[in-house]
């Protein structure tokens, strides 16, 4: 099996419900390293999983949708704890629905499955994986 | 599948037994930079595989068992080689025992498995995974 | 001349007013990930700069009282910029208060410098030094 | 299952064939961080999944025979396109004969597989896992 | 004294002259990661260093002007051995450079220094620190 | 001003006197990434500050002393508190010696000074730097 990860990042504000998250109830922020691995079991006619250029320019496009916001704001995520696996699995189910639409060309559709890290700090960080 | 991974780290003393590890035959040490994968199929009510900061501290009270000590001398590891390998085992199935007595709650019993990572360098680790 | 730094972090929701901050201007958030480091052109009696455990917790005190914040509400910020740098002035600033108070000793004051660095990303940090 | 991973590097030049590749069609070049994993379901007798010093110097010899190269002039690459993805699997096939040659000693023979990531920049990396 | 740091790569093919560069003699290549370090002892009304955006981007129309290329073969480096240090003065040159003609604006020409590093890998880099 | 620095690393036990030490005063270990920066004004003939490979060389020397061992026993610690800071001076003072000695040329005795860092986890470093 062979993968190919690219990284960028956001910056959000947001807040929990539910006493397990003691201060993080509180209007806060996180930075959140995003690293995008799409996987493929074998290499297109190019060699290459998927071009490295145009993956990361869909993980920005996901991210800018994102970046900059009090995510308590916005309506898709009105009442829902908007933890680091919960974005993880946000920012991958919206990138399988780019690639499904073609975002990564006809190569793309090759493609088995992709895994979303969201790093929030140096000592924590979650993963959501799916396939394709 | 989601995950969560928190890191820590502890500082020991030790030697090993055999030729293959030659210098490392001596007693030395080894910082051990940790990291502990929880994972989970699906979130909890709280839309978390595992509160962060729990997983943190259940970390934390593992590795102090082993921390500042030379391992050469605890009674658990007498003949033993404790490898950066054979400790991720270690780290992993202490952290199981805890898991399973209910120190993550009730939502912890539904982890499907652990993942422990082991940095002795910048340069070289070693991981041990089970299930739950 | 000699240092030792300790590495914590924060997650913080706020604003910029001015539009050079293009998008930042909205509310979101950030993890600084900080590095503390503590000068001393000599080492003291224990061959230490200062005490890693006792700065470590310096830095923790310092930053709980920012950390899990919305900024844009906090009274000693009201119509401040906190960029990352002016972010790392303050965290500068407290350490200095908190170690000129004794907060590390008598060793504590024969420290020369401190210098706190903050990590808004992988690609982006602020650096603040300063005299003691 | 266990695992040990030993990090080394290599710095080549090489080009790209095809419009998606854009400017890495000119002649260029990369670092390549590599990380090798052993993979084994049990330990050894000395409790280890392989010896790393042993594990180092087989990635050694295998990154000896690229790095400070113009692969674009290598015999073994003539009309390849040597992505960060095809030359994971040229490590990992490599350093793959290599263990069932014996260089890993008798315990090599055991390893259920190999993971090669090579990083090409701190935002990109690729990787090729396969058994033995 | 104030500083803000921006990260980003290029990726080049070259190759040294003299018998203390052994195999890197050959024609090889290297990604470079950059960081560009710019300092000033106070902060501007923004309360910024220099905005991180427009920094980035003009670290980034340096670099571009590097990346992708053999540099053996472009004019400005005939004859001239494009080190990890030679090629650190490079970018910090081209920089101030924008920096005096604008490229940050007014604020820009408070910046009192820069400060350019290469990692050549996760071993080696090389510094280069000049006044403004 | 120009600097290369090399990054190696060692493994050593010890134990520290004094009550500052609290759970360090137990005999453990470390493993210590030590960073190695030579700076100098001006690049030599090759355009170069030191040859990368060559520093490399010394500092793998000057670590392959102490690595491997419990500083406890060596008889030039006896007494001493070897922390991390002071360790960084040894591996500063040693590398100084030979720089002297003529362990990089000619060229070495251009250089102007040193930085060690010595990393013991990831969250806590020292330095020592001194001119030369």
């Amino acid at each position: 099996m062979f993968s190919v990860t690219v990284r960028d990042h956001m910056m959000i504000a947001h807040s929990f419900h539910g006493e397990v998250f003691g201060p993080a109830q509180r209007l806060h922020g996180a930075t959140y390293v995003v690293d995008a691995t799409f996987r493929r079991p074998t290499l297109d006619e190019d060699n290459i999983v998927v071009d490295i250029g145009r993956a990361a320019e869909e993980l920005r496009v996901v991210l800018s949708e994102l970046t900059y916001r009090n995510l308590d704001d916005e309506p898709g995520f009105k009442g829902v704890n908007t933890s680091t696996e919960a974005l993880a699995q946000v920012v991958a189910d919206r990138l399988a629905d780019r690639v499904r639409a073609g975002a990564l060309g006809e190569g793309g559709r090759e493609l088995a499955g992709l895994v979303v890290t969201l790093h929030e700090s140096h000592i924590a960080w979650a993963t959501y994986e799916r396939s394709l």
